[in-house]
This record gives structure tokens, sequence and C-alpha cells, in this order.
């Protein structure tokens, strides 16, 4: 085997993550060796209990931070790349919140800084913007990035509701005991602003992207999309609207035909849209301490074979907050015969046109659901809220949004 | 902008997709540069009809080679590698045929060779192989690598006959008046052995690999098979087996779960099995010029960013022809009692055992039809002849691989 000596990592963090990663390094070291002719090495630790930072820094090539949180690792990170340092993450509360900043040191400094694990666990989508797509102007990404509430969601479509279906996800390891950070969006949320950075160029930090959880949806608006052919996912966007940029998280309906649509367990998947490409869909397990280590580890790899810079300082794009979608709408009306012509005539007046539409008795009631063309979020807004004042309106009119198949 | 000197580019070939490639290339060349501090250009082009090589390689610093065929592409690629060019090409049959020598020579100069094109069209499988995955053992690649064959199929699924599917796929574009190459499954084939070699280490060219086509399927197969709850795609598959490699493409089934079983249309997919990463689906388009355009600038793009190097020196792994697979069986018989109780002595004898089974009248005879559990495939052939040689036996028994939800 080749006499070079071993690159020395800096591992930053011994919990699952971190573990699973040394374990993992031991493992693929010598192969790793056979093709980049060179092993690396943990050479250094620090714990919360064990270590000094400075004493792991001067010791190590390549700097991987696996401890999470906001402090120490930024000031850990920013520090390693200052002593030109390689540094490797996967804290995507850091990169969603403090991105811009570690960026300009990376460049600064001349370092790689990459953060594969901090987006969709094993899936490589970081890679794909970065290297594949920088030939491609990209139009728009679609993302499932949170296995927690992809298997929730799945479970109630199986028929759990909420409450069930969230046990079993805490039941299987799935979801922490305060989920949150998952259900809420949030999550979610902080990926989208990584992925929407490399996708556009523009900075996007966590605080600009607009999110809604899957707290408040009821089992009952499944079945009538299963009626409309829809399937019900969490989904990140990031896209260009008319000069600007939009990023989101959202409850969102699929039609069956969605490369998204069949992806379902605790699983990610990222569908990035442009004319170039048509389409391109990722998919892959979404979080797990092995699967997790496997993207550091590749990622690590990857500096070793001089991959991507870090992005090229931001371009100014605005962000857009009200888009086009279409909608489905659920409401419970009292069934009298000038009902249904009295919601229709509101919603025309707003410009939203109805595409399907269902009413089904509810004894003296009746509960009517529909699945609008696409209109701008607020002109929705506006009608379901003149909508709600309605006396005959029996229950809050609930909305979700319809992603079309609309390829660029 | 940057007074970076530009990267020069001579171009092998101008047809189809070199032209889409000069087009993109110069709509994205300001991007890449301030990504990259540096412009690509091109400063060359050789066609059948002009330009002569040795000038096209002085002024270049990259040579693209779009040419096809196997010489004088290979000619040209081997002397731009020594020259100390590095080289991007989408020439699935060279790499396919090749392989090792390009791979020799591209190790010897320390130049990149890339040939992400060559393989999946825009669906970037050669980067995930190369980097993501250099940090996990793989254990399986399943694929869908020719995208005018799923096409087919698709149609197929909808009720079209081959010859009508066929005529589809040509009058659309997706097929070539002559489809041999893909309706053979020799276009998969070469696409696999490029695969295996990246997966495994293992030297694996075009003549290794055993395929069938999609010629001989009726539309009656995809029938039953929707019985079973199974769909029909052409499937490459490469994946380790006892201590050796098995390397081959064929028609298979696919129950419903599967990643791939969604796949429908002109596209290509890959799904690549680890123990460390569980599975990772990439899908996309298979083809067009402007898709294999954008994939050939992303290698254009990763060389100057300065991606991953040739795969080290070949490992030794036997090549393994005699697998196990589930089957699906059909044959028509004569409608007698005695008659199923024979083929499934004769089957069992040979270690063939049944997981489901129809049996349907026509008239005095019967069709028969099975899935077996899995089985080594000369067992199978044996079994399958013996029960060919009954005199009830009314057509020769058809037989197509089955692909179980079998994850590592």
């Amino acid at each position: 085997m080749s006499a070079n000596p071993p690159l020395r990592i800096g591992l930053l963090g011994h919990g699952t993550v971190g573990g699973a990663f040394a374990t993992l390094l031991d493992e693929r070291a010598a192969e790793i060796e056979r093709f980049n002719g060179r092993a690396p090495k943990i050479t250094g630790v620090l714990t919360r209990s064990e270590g000094v930072f400075e004493d792991v820094l001067a010791d190590s090539d390549l700097v991987v931070e696996l401890m999470g949180g906001l402090e120490p690792a930024r000031e850990y990170l920013l520090a390693a790349m200052r002593a030109g340092k390689d540094v490797v993450s996967a804290n995507k509360q850091l990169l969603s919140q403090h991105g811009e900043e570690l960026f300009v040191v990376a460049r600064e400094h001349g370092v790689h800084l990459r953060f594969e694990a901090a987006v969709a666990g094993a899936v490589p989508v970081v890679r794909l913007l970065e290297e594949s797509l920088a030939a491609t102007p990209i139009e728009r990404i679609h993302g499932i990035v949170n296995g927690t509430t992809n298997f929730i969601l799945s479970e109630m479509a199986r028929g759990s509701s909420y409450p069930e279906a969230l046990a079993e996800a805490q039941r299987k390891g799935y979801a922490e005991a305060d989920p949150s950070d998952d259900v809420s969006g949030r999550d979610a949320a902080a990926k989208m602003a990584i992925l929407a950075r490399l996708a556009f160029g523009a900075p996007v930090h966590l605080e600009d992207v607009r999110y809604e959880g899957i707290e408040h949806l009821h089992g009952d608006d499944m079945e009538y999309a299963r009626e409309f052919g829809l399937g019900l996912k969490l989904i990140g966007t990031a896209e260009r609207r008319e000069g600007g940029i939009s990023v989101r998280v959202h409850p969102a309906f699929l039609y069956a035909g969605h490369p998204l649509s069949s992806v379902s367990g605790p699983f990610n998947a990222v569908t990035v849209e442009s004319e170039t490409i048509t389409e391109i869909t990722m998919s892959g397990p979404g979080a797990g301490g092995r699967q997790t280590a496997s993207a550091v580890l590749g990622d690590v790899v990857s500096v070793m074979t001089g991959g991507a810079r870090p992005p090229a300082p931001p371009l100014e794009l605005r962000l857009i907050e009200d888009v086009e979608s279409a909608f489905y709408l659920h409401m419970d009306v009292a069934d009298r015969p000038s009902v249904l012509a009295a919601v229709t005539a509101v919603l025309g007046e707003q410009g939203v046109s109805i595409k399907s539409i269902l009413q089904r008795g509810l004894g003296e009631d009746a509960r009517l659901v529909m699945v609008t063309h696409p209109v701008l979020e607020s002109s929705l807004r506006e009608a379901v809220e003149r909508v709600g004042e309605f006396e005959f309106v029996r229950s809050t009119p609930r909305t979700i949004r319809v992603i079309e198949e609309e390829f660029v």
C-alpha cells in the first residue's frame, strides 16, 4: 500500500452520528486509501466531557463537526476554516441560520466546506446541485426533506389518526419525544433554505422560509383527497417566480403521477426541475445514524478528491411571499339549495376558479370539498375568509395546497 | 469579472449532442465563470468534414468527445490524455468495451476522464457511485438504463402490442429506425458494464454482460403480471453474489413497492443498495440532446472544480453466471385433472417452489401462470425443459424473472 501519511480528522461530537461515523471510517479506511492513495484517520475527538478544541484542531487536516446546535459549533467551524482546515458538517441549524457567514470564510481561506448530511440524509442532493447542475439553470425544487413527517403522513394515509401515527413514529424511533421541530415544518424549512441557496445563489436563511406543519391535518382530508386522486405530503418548495424566488414548506396534495407521490415511509426525496434536464428525482432513507455517517464520510472523500468549492458570493433575488397554487378546500355548510351558488359566487369574485367539486350530505348539513385552479394565495385567503362569514357555514373552511404536474 | 483565461475546450463531434453542448455552453459560460472564476470556451471543433485533430488538441486544455463509435474516438481520447489533457466523453460503446485501457492511461497521466452522459443521460449516477458512495460498500444496482425500451414497455402496459409500441416510440423519436441496439438489451448491457466497474472495482466489459431484450414479450404476460401485482421493466442488475459479482440485463417483473416500478415513459432510473445507506434511487429523462449535453457540461464543470479521479486499478472478482431469481412461468396445457400435479411434481424435483399460481380455462386447454420463489436459473431452466416435454403441454413455456423486494 501507499506510504502517504493519513488525512488527519478532528471529530467534534461523538453522539449517535459521531459514533457511527468513527465506526464507518474504520471499516472503509483501506478502501478509501485504495482509491485516493491516502487513508482518513481520526486523530482527535472533542466531546462535552473530553478533549480540548485547540488540540484537536492542531492535530487535524480536516474537521468534522457533528455536535449540532449553533454554538460552539459555529465558533469552532469558523476557527477551523480560518486556520486553513477543510471542514465537514451535518449541522442544518447552523447552515440554515449562518450559512452565508460560513461560505464567506470558506471562500476567503480557500478551504472546503461540505454539508451533504445536513439536508437529505444519505440522498446526495447537495452534490447534485453543486456539481451536476452547475451547468443548468434550476427552475424549481420540490422536496420531501423530513422523514418523520413523511412516515406520519404515510400512516395517516393508511387510516391512522394523527396522534396514533405520531405515537407509532415515536415507538419506531423516527420521531423524538418532543417532535415539534419536525411536525411544525421547521426542520424541513431549514433544509429548504440550504437547498435554495445552492440552487439559486441567493442568500436564503431559515427566517426567510414560510412554513406550516402537519399537526392540524385531518384524516378526513386524506380520504377526500383520495377521491380526487391526490396523496398528501409535507412538501418543501424553492422556485423562481416572476424575477424572484419563493421558498416555503407546507402540506400539499400531489397527483398520482408526480415523482414524489410514491415516496412513502421515513424517506426523503427531492425533485429538481430545469428546462435543460426536465426533472431529476433522488430518493433514499432520510435519517439514521449510519446513513448520516455515510453522507459525512462521502463529504470527507469528496474533500480528498478535491470536489466543489463553496458557493459563489450571493446574488440579490427578491423573496416572493404571495404565490399561485391550486388549493383543496373543505367546509361543512347547511344543506340548502342556494348555498353552493353563494359559495361559488364569492370564490368567483376573488378569481378562484373550481376544478373539481364533491358535495356529500351529512344529515341537515352538507360537506363541500373542492379543488381549485391555481390562484394567488392572498386571493384564496380573502375568498375563504368571506365564505367563512356566511351564516350557513358550519365549520371553519380548511385549505391545503395542491401541486399540479407543471413541469417547466 | 475575473481576468482568468478561459478553459479551452476541443470538441470532437458536432452532431445532435455536440451542437446542443455548444449551445448550452454558450448560455452557461458566464454563470460557470461566476462559480469557478473561469469560463469554458470552445476553441476547436473536429467534425467528419472539418478540422484537424492535432490542431484541436494543441489548442485545448480539455477534450470533449461526442463522436460516438469505437474508432477514431478511442485513439483520440488516448492521445489527448497522453498529451496531459483532461477528457470528457459520452461514448458508452467505447467506455464499455475499452474502459480499462482508458482508465489506465488516465491514471498514468494524472488527468480527469469523465463520462456521466455515457450511462443514464441527465441522471448523475456515475457521480453518485464515484463520490458519495466511495464511503459505502455497494451491494447491488438495479437500473432502468434504456429510455427507449422503458417507453415501449410503458405503452405495452397500457394495452399496445410490441409492434404498435415500437412504432409509437419511433414516431416520437425515442427509437431509431433500426432499434436493435435498444430492444435487444445491448445498449443497457453496455451501461451496466460501466456501472458495475464503478460500483465493484472489477473490470467488467460489455462482453461479460448477459443480456436479453424485449422483442419476445407478449402483451399477455403483462396482463397476467398485473393480476399478481407486478409491472414489467427491462432491468439491468449488477450485484455481489457469493464472493463474485453478477452483471446482467433482462426483462423483469417488479412488485408495486419497488422504487423502479413507478418509473414510466422514456425515463432512466437507478437504485443503489448498500448496507450503510439502505437504498438510493435517482431518476430522470434518459436521453435527448439537451439533457445529454447538460450531463457533458456538468462533467466539464466537475473537471474545473477538480472532481473524482479515474477508478483505482481493478480488483479481481469472479463473474457469476448462474444466479437465483424468482421467476414467472407461463404455459398452455391440456385441461385435464392430473396435469397440474405432473407439472408441480417436476418443478418440485428441481427445487422450484411455487409462490402463486393462476389457472384459467381456454376451452379444451388451460393456461397456467405461476410465480416461483427464488431458484437458481440453471435449475429453473432444466425444470422448464422437462415440463416442456410433457405431451399435454401446448405451448413452449415462457419465463420472465421477478425482482422481489429483497433489500440488503
